[in-house]
């Protein structure tokens, strides 16, 4: 079997192992949903229920564990949002992240020949995709290589490392690094799971399809989450796109982006209308990862958006903390500082007469909180009581 | 409604809302599990499909997120463990450990007034326990109350504080502090869900109800999980007994339960043919969170293992770092510390015999090890290259 890939833009076809378009663009791979149905999926675990929408079937071991995450439902978002909403957990996965999904389909891939000769899997990350990508590498028995920044703290490092890849410290332009090892991967026979590489969009397809099954025979009216390469956004499009076409949903729904203030390169060319997204010189942002001043899929991601009728919204570094607190005080949701970019980002389109207060809004929480410090900060006891007073000191906490 | 407890050692019973029996041990809830079968399932969220086998419903809210964790094979832990190993790998939960199952049930049945007059929700811990009691009280907007010793480093109390509770430092003996809150509770109407009260095993009971579905028709030869109060073993030993009861699974597994070497006071009782748990002066291990020197439910645990034909064990800081670091680097999972003595344990009933090698054993990895700092410690990067050297790295990497 090969695989096929297509670009969405210029619709250009090929079956070399290519991650872009001669036009730029990021290829995807050319899948066919056919008569796809909830009746369809199969008995395979959390995400590889959905198999039949997947370029490769379950391969068992860690692999098991991608996808299948919650969903929840708390009044109190709503209030604090204006509309209703559901959040998906995607920080239940073994490394924390929705990245598990597009790692899992990436591995899977390999391990069953499908991507020809793979004599390992890198990725260019210090983050939630380096994680994901070590561990589900070292579970199926591929070398991974990692490339990271010189200036990683010894702690991240460890980590990453504890999945034991290769890990490279990269002294220059890091951000040269995530287009020259599509380049070089092919000939190296290496597979890099870059974020919006064909493979791991393909995963990233799953996220949403468990959505709308958890939905059916309804569908959610917008779904909300955070950009910063595309990858993920590309995958949640082609994924209503794919159930669309399919007849398993009955109409799209409105996909909205979110992005830190300090670098939306996104959000910035959607305010200005444009059709393709630009550079920017990005600042500091507690959201540092999604803060990609030159996102690889931000044109598409820009489309994705557009063309369901959604848009691309950035939020403070103020109102991320907010979301965060919220997430976690009123949900008890332990949200990555990045991920709450996407409750914020609900509230500011609901305010902005984008969304409807009675809408459905699915809203993703792309990655746990539980690896990061709280962005809140500190947080004192109330007291300190001696073991003989506690009765009183209860009283006390009581108001009594 | 009522709810009744029962003293599954003296036999005695009551409705006054005690976790302590007058001769000593721990009470449980006394449940009927009727004719249950795999058809009494319901449709509700991961552990609530089991709604038929708990004291209370699915709730809504973060409860959705509560259970239905992933079961999971890998060859290369069957090597190292010699048997078959299916890993439950409960660090999936929001908080990151299996402590929300119960911190679930507790939740709801305050919610749903239940037990009464309820004005807060209490717990002594400065671990897991801890933020997953604070998370479901605060997402059923009950207040929360956490003593703390008052050594606990500030970054523990930030994490513990992201959901909001009132902590309280305990000045003098915290170890007191588990029975004291037990008794002082129902007075001050604070329902104190520590980690071996009746509602608490109640909602324990469900990682291992999910474990028999997933074997059905047939049953796991052997569950492992570590043991620490010994609440957890008490909601294992409960389920298995409860299903058997109902005709769901035809035998009882035998429970094997682990501690730390440094500080095993049940392992210690089940090594000399004791039929009662003594306090120990515990020593230091990096297992730091299940080294409890005095369990409240020890004595229930020994029984539990006794009587399924099943042994209590101890593994030391090294065997404890060794599988912590097969986990990851041959299964792609982060386990925290703690519950690496599971697999740890597991090997060591494997070569003493307990168990044999063709045997199904379901290993409960209970917490995640994203919260912790790798066991192992240091990893550094393999090398370092320039951004035009990548090239010649892929290929000395791969050895070419
Ligand atoms: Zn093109
Ligand atoms: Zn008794």
């Amino acid at each position: 079997m090969t695989l096929e890939r297509v670009c969405d833009d210029c619709g250009a076809r090929t079956t070399a192992p290519a991650a872009r378009c001669d036009c730029g663009e990021p290829l995807w791979l050319a899948t066919d949903p056919g008569s796809f149905s909830w009746d369809d999926v199969s008995d395979s675990p959390g995400m590889w229920r959905y198999e039949a929408l997947l370029p490769v079937g379950f391969p068992g071991g860690l692999a098991a564990a991608a996808g299948g995450t919650p969903l929840l439902r708390d009044d109190a978002l709503d209030e604090y949002a204006g509309t209703t909403v559901h959040v998906k957990v995607e920080g239940s996965h073994p490394t924390g992240s929705f990245k598990d999904r597009g790692s899992a389909v990436g591995l899977a891939a390999i391990e069953s020949g499908l991507v020809g000769d793979a004599a390992a899997v890198g990725t260019v990350s210090h983050g939630n995709m380096a994680m994901s990508t070590a561990a589900f590498a070292t579970a199926a028995d591929v070398p991974c290589v990692v490339f990271v920044p010189d200036d990683v703290p010894q702690a991240r490092l460890d980590v990453i490392g504890q999945f034991d890849p290769a890990i490279l410290t990269v002294a220059g332009e890091y951000s040269r690094l995530y287009d020259r090892t599509l380049e070089l991967g092919p000939d190296n026979d290496v597979v890099f799971l870059n974020s919006d590489v064909p493979l791991r969009v393909e995963g990233q397809k799953t996220t949403v399809v468990e959505l709308c099954e958890a939905f059916a025979p309804d569908v959610p009216d917008a779904i909300v989450l955070p950009v910063s390469s595309g990858g993920h956004a590309s995958g949640v499009w082609k994924a209503v796109r794919e159930l669309h076409e399919a007849g398993t949903i009955g109409r799209i729904p409105e996909l909205y982006l979110t992005q830190a203030a300090a670098c939306a390169p996104i959000a910035d060319a959607f305010e200005r209308g444009d059709s393709t997204v630009s550079r920017v010189e990005g600042g500091d942002t507690i959201a540092y990862s999604i803060a990609n001043a030159d996102p690889p899929s931000g044109t598409r991601a820009l489309r994705a958006a557009s063309e369901t009728g959604g848009a691309v919204v950035s939020v403070t570094d103020d109102e991320i903390r907010d979301a965060q607190r919220v997430l976690a005080t009123q949900a008890g949701l332990s949200v990555e500082t990045a991920s709450t970019t996407a409750l914020a980002g609900t509230k500011q389109v609901v305010e902005r007469g984008f969304v409807d207060s009675g809408d459905d809004v699915a809203v993703i929480a792309t990655g746990t909180g539980l690896k990061e410090p709280p962005a809140e900060g500190s947080h004192d006891p109330v007291g300190t009581v001696g073991i003989d007073d506690i009765d009183a000191a209860l009283g006390r906490f009581l108001g009594g």
